[in-house]
């Protein structure tokens, strides 16, 4: 069983279930999370050198409700700003007594801070355009959720998959499941890594690439971007792959519509088709908290 | 009964004078406040938008003293910054299983953000210059445990009332009193909006509108003004309205003077007269995290 | 007893060795710190006015783990920002019913706001270059441990004396022990004050200074001085005084290594002497939660 949780990879597809399973328990008959004191002598540390609402609040939230001590490390106004390195920093918590470190970076820096401080538990909460474990074991709670398997289903990615870190470590998920189909879509100067990829396909033309679809998941692209790149127009942008309704409507009648969130309203997404009954973006918020849950317990019970 | 606290409009007198008790019973015999563990399965969130010391350490106390977990927003490090808008964070909040949100905000947002949210419980801790309905409650409980009652007072205000939310909400919560006056005072420029007030009167001169008063109340003035608005000169301002003991001694002899803080000392009121026996300004911050409690508690109860 | 710990100078011998003792106490059989709700009733507020990790986890840590709230007082989202004193600040703090208060300021202002606000408990967690109390203790406590006593021990100490708050409170602390001699050592810029100290004697010869020491003790050097100040010169810096292996050969054998942190690695020690079995230095980060523990439950009994 593995000590840390760094990549998808690392989890065999019975892992992988086991936490999909556990989540489910924190979520009472009422839809509310159980705030037990599960562990009382555990304390965790927020570690984020990059902005963060949900995924921060989410696991914050998740280690209190296990009653936990959670650690709000923030980055600026640490000793990291006199030039102390985040291994030090690290290392320094870990002799302090913080148990488990979920941590996010701009950088592929924790499976190497991870080796050289194995005493200390690792979760990581998205890490440069690497990896985001839990946000996947997220998603496919939440497919699992609303199409009742993960199996012999047509999924479709449509966003900037380059600079994802969401759609690397959905692939990695997903490929413990026999699933339909796997499309990727999206303006070909942000699909450059998935013209040709190790499973599934890339279809530039979004109507084609969503029609029978039973998932669709729209990605956060940057919209600086249209800003900086002459190449790229905001109105054509949103004229070829904004998820709208009319595209919604060509995908299966019970299509569910994801997002990793927070969501650029009206340029990945409509607002229409945000709102819409197939949009199931709210259950994944709400499935972060169950899901992180479940990670420190299993990560803690070690 | 509301189901949040935006404004004491939405109060009845019945209800805000049950909250002025409620408060008084988190204070123990010996002044300290109670700590109980009542709301375990509670978890509220702290939303500042404008930096803050007293009230969001007001009501972070006030929270974990009724045994809630706090959930601390920070909004500069957060996803706020990378363009999510308010309504997304805080459905997020609600979708994570925060109960109440404290939500503080320099415009006027958080009506319109309660009515598309309906799931969460809204406190109103200080929004534009509008309302800041939990300072007047902790005006009137420290009126009344210093006076008795809050009817039949001679009331006196002096200051940046046309930017100041702490009077909008104060004429509110007094107008469900039988007061005897209420006086507006201040240099003309800052009193627009109150030459004709709904209840009570201006009077321009300091020392009669201060002549005879139960109670003294100074707001805060943005000192910077002074630097920008030629029109304004700060030793021409402090000689006609810093409350001074020579000021406070035309008041009745044990008139109270307050002030919502933070003071700029010797600016609004004079280091001795916040010093005098007269000064109740530390009650109220005292006062503050007992009214906090009352206020979670009762909305937390619903 | 006193009431505050402002400077070791304080402490009687007999108290500052009862708080060497305490601590020891907070550390269970397997070297984990004891988690008990000893102190649900009381209230710690940290108020950091300059950068921190190692301290101000410590304290935060060591609070949560003796089961008091901890309020962390950000003071650039504060009021602070807004002009208000630092004294306002503190007493409101105090108002709201915070029992103690651990502080880091980069001046002097320590024991003035501590005649101000005879109420308020307060811990100083460094205090300008004048003194930094619990690092003293928790560096006692680790040479204790390390050398069974500190009597009778060649210490030398080596850095930017000048500016440590680190030496200052050392040498207060140190001084009520038997050590055989105290050799202060580095860079004459970085010495000025210690060139004919009251206790212990100054030597310029790295070299000299730790051969036989039982402890070398290196200071944080500010490394921004060496692209500002012609007269120094990194490389040879670090070739007259870092502590290297060679240099550690000199010392006694079983000399111990300290540093109190966050090091500049390669600058101020060798990366090999920090992880060579004289260095001490993770030992003293662990140290530092015990002797926080003891010394808030030691403060908050009065």
């Amino acid at each position: 069983m593995i000590k840390n949780l760094l990549s998808l990879n690392d989890l065999t597809k019975d892992e992988l279930i086991s936490l999909l399973d556990f989540a489910e328990n924190f979520i009472d008959a009422d839809g509310k999370f159980k705030k037990d004191n599960l562990f009382p002598d555990k304390t965790i540390a927020n570690i984020f050198f990059e902005p963060s609402t949900r995924t921060k609040c989410s696991f914050d939230i998740a280690g209190k409700n296990l009653g936990c001590s959670v650690v709000d490390f923030n980055s600026e106004n640490s000793s990291v700003s006199k030039g102390e390195s985040i291994y030090q920093t690290v290392d320094a918590l870990s002799l302090m007594g913080v148990d488990l470190c979920v941590l996010r970076h701009p950088n592929s820096v924790i499976s190497e801070l991870a080796e050289y401080l194995p005493e200390m538990v690792f979760i990581n909460a998205g890490e440069g355009s690497t990896a985001h474990p839990t946000q996947t074991l997220i998603d496919l709670m939440t497919i699992r959720q609303l199409k009742g398997s993960i199996d012999n289903l047509k999924i479709t990615i449509v966003g900037d998959l380059d600079h994802s870190r969401v759609v690397k470590s959905f692939v990695e998920g997903v490929s413990n499941f026999s699933i339909e189909s796997l499309t990727f879509s999206g303006h070909p100067s942000m699909c450059s890594n998935y013209m040709d990829p190790v499973i599934g396909s890339y279809e530039p033309n979004l109507d084609i690439a969503v029609t029978d679809a039973d998932v669709v998941m729209a990605l956060r692209i940057q919209h600086e971007r249209f800003e900086t790149d002459m190449s790229l127009d905001l109105d054509e942008y949103k004229h070829l792959y904004q998820l709208t309704t009319e595209r919604i409507s060509m995908a299966k009648g019970d299509a569910i519509i994801m997002h990793p969130g927070p969501v650029n309203m009206d340029i990945e997404i409509s607002e229409t088709a945000y709102q819409s009954e197939n949009s199931v973006i709210r259950n994944q918020v709400a499935n972060g908290v169950a899901m992180r849950m479940a990670v420190l317990a299993r990560f803690l019970s070690q």
